[in-house]
């Protein structure tokens, strides 16, 4: 049986840094296998991170699953694990990205502080607890140490709550938030197919947004191609948010956006 | 003996994609071995991703190769399996990228298109193709699966063509396109040593060339560093394509020049 | 017991290179790890990847490490193997860049020329020899040949020095060089705890900064945390160099500077 560990974190490939911790778990437990979600996150974006394991960790085999976005590294922000009722391990600083993940995976089990300083690097670093604290958590989870080893339960009622707001809805009208823009320029909403429920959309209707100043009517289809190219489109996408894409196109360069930005869906 | 599966798309890093399908494949075939090619292919650009498997494939186990740009997901373009005389199998939608390649490992044996549903994650998203349809026949290829398992053979003939075009040559010119642009800012074009002994060129000797406005002359060498710092060159790169470089400099930011242009080898 | 081959270069992930090396190497020992440390060095940057080998070698699994930067491709630069007092073979062009690294994983044991065209992709293409000389050279190291296969033995003092210079320092300044900037806008300077200690400063105190023509006070301090958020601060990083940062911010960004500027370090 293989021993998978996911890895997200903001590092970005240019430096050394996501290698660096892959050399650490290696160290620890030779055959683990190490499967990356992303690493280039936006620095300190937790909204985004939050996103891509939502939509990632649903997919991933059981296992462990390390995420590093640390705008607080080196204070006394908590280094956690989350044990999952799927059985998987959630290694990293308490910051609540993986909260909108864990409904997906068996919701909370319990939650530990690493405090034994047995299971990390020493001396730690106060700039890179990636590689000092949550890389060797995540290895010796894989070798089978049991997470109570690293320190005490704490209470989940007390972990950081997750950075993505619930959407607002009245009966005709949403406002939501742009959560994350695509590589394609597909702009994700922090709302779903429960949200479109509430105001009674169905496929194939107009819909109104207002966003940045603009008010626009658009298709609320099924996928890309059932409008035309270079055509605005609203959508559910692979991973249940409500999109808005251009066929072939960038939405957000359109119209300005970026990550934080208020939309309204508004029936029409 | 391991499975190993290379993977090529342009899904980009910055997002949990190219993620979410390793986990999907490890999910099926938990001992794969997954390879990746890039997944910076400029979006939708068959020709450059064409290119990139042309220059990867020849070099790669024989194996499971998986390649997904798609600027008609969700559409009616098939999903297709492609096997080779040297006994890989070619995964993607059908779109020609794998025809330049296939020459080189062995030519096309035999195509299937994926139709069965027993071999997909279900319900299909529309948008994520990658994630529902690819990912999951790459992994059930390598545990073993027979392609015909997937769906119909289906004539080779009524596949699509390579997205790179011939060269249009004449007695002392080539009509060439430039197909790809690399990180160090060379260029290759749709040409080849075959082509360029047409025109009874031989190293050492002054090729000139028009681009973008521009006439050129240009050695035709060996190496880059045949020529001085800062200098042009032309050379066969390591694929067998003709290249256009400034030794240690940005050839194509120099001419302003761009996938898609048209550059003309005369001789001189 | 898995061989585990590390991985830098300044490749990028647009184009298929790093890939194809990786193809090439499992075609060799179809049972090797290979962990990436990143192939995003800026082309030709030897400095930077000097800098990432010195920070990352020391945390990775005792093996091979691939490292190819080669402004030099196709001239006389020689490939080497140096082997560490620690166990590891560095394979890559002569250029200095192991240099830095090595003291901490051993020190040098021996170096070999790579001249035996049998561990070769024949015929080596002179544009690059990463898949042709030098991942065949790490995949054939993995499955067990020894070194001195490859060719001839050579002097270690005939082979390239290191590209990080050494600080200059008098009592009271030290004289430093940016060597890296990460992707936060941290500048990294090419002087550590030992020279720090030369001027005797001590946490907590300021020190005076001269770049480009600014003059700087600024917190020594432990962790980015103990300034406030978008102030500066001088402290000692996770591999032991002096660097400058704002807290949350981009300290390069902020005063314009890049690899290879000065920065004078003066007790206040």
């Amino acid at each position: 049986m293989r021993k998978i560990i996911t890895f997200l974190s903001d590092f970005g490939l240019e430096d050394e840094w996501v290698g660096v911790c892959k050399g650490v778990i290696l160290n620890i437990v030779p055959d683990a296998v190490i499967v990356d979600i992303t690493h280039q996150i936006p620095s300190f974006n937790l909204k985004k991170a939050a996103v891509e394991l939502l939509s990632a960790l649903p997919f991933m085999p059981i296992g462990i699953h390390l995420a590093v976005v640390d705008p607080g590294v080196g204070t006394k922000r908590r280094p956690i694990v989350i044990e999952t009722g799927r059985g998987d391990f959630l290694v990293g600083p308490d910051n609540g990205i993986f909260l909108p993940a864990v409904d997906k995976i068996g919701g909370i089990n319990k939650v530990f502080w690493i405090t034994n300083e047995e299971f990390m690097n020493v001396p730690v670093s106060q700039t890179f607890n990636g590689r000092d604290i949550f890389a060797p958590a995540a290895g010796h989870l894989a070798r089978g140490i049991s997470p109570d080893k690293f320190g005490p339960e704490i209470e989940k009622t007390t972990i950081e709550t997750s950075p993505i707001l619930p959407v607002v809805s009245s009966l005709e009208t949403l406002k939501c938030e742009i959560i994350d823009i695509d590589k394609f320029g597909t702009i994700r909403l922090n709302c779903g197919f429960d949200d479109i429920n509430k105001i009674a959309l169905e496929y194939g209707r107009k819909i109104k947004l207002k966003l940045n100043g603009n008010e626009l009517l658009i298709d609320f289809v099924k996928t890309f191609g059932d409008v035309g190219i270079g055509e605005p489109a609203a959508l559910i996408d692979s991973s249940g948010f409500v999109c808005l894409a251009l066929n072939q196109g960038n939405f957000s360069l359109k119209f300005n956006l970026k990550t934080g930005d208020r939309v309204d869906i508004i029936k029409n």
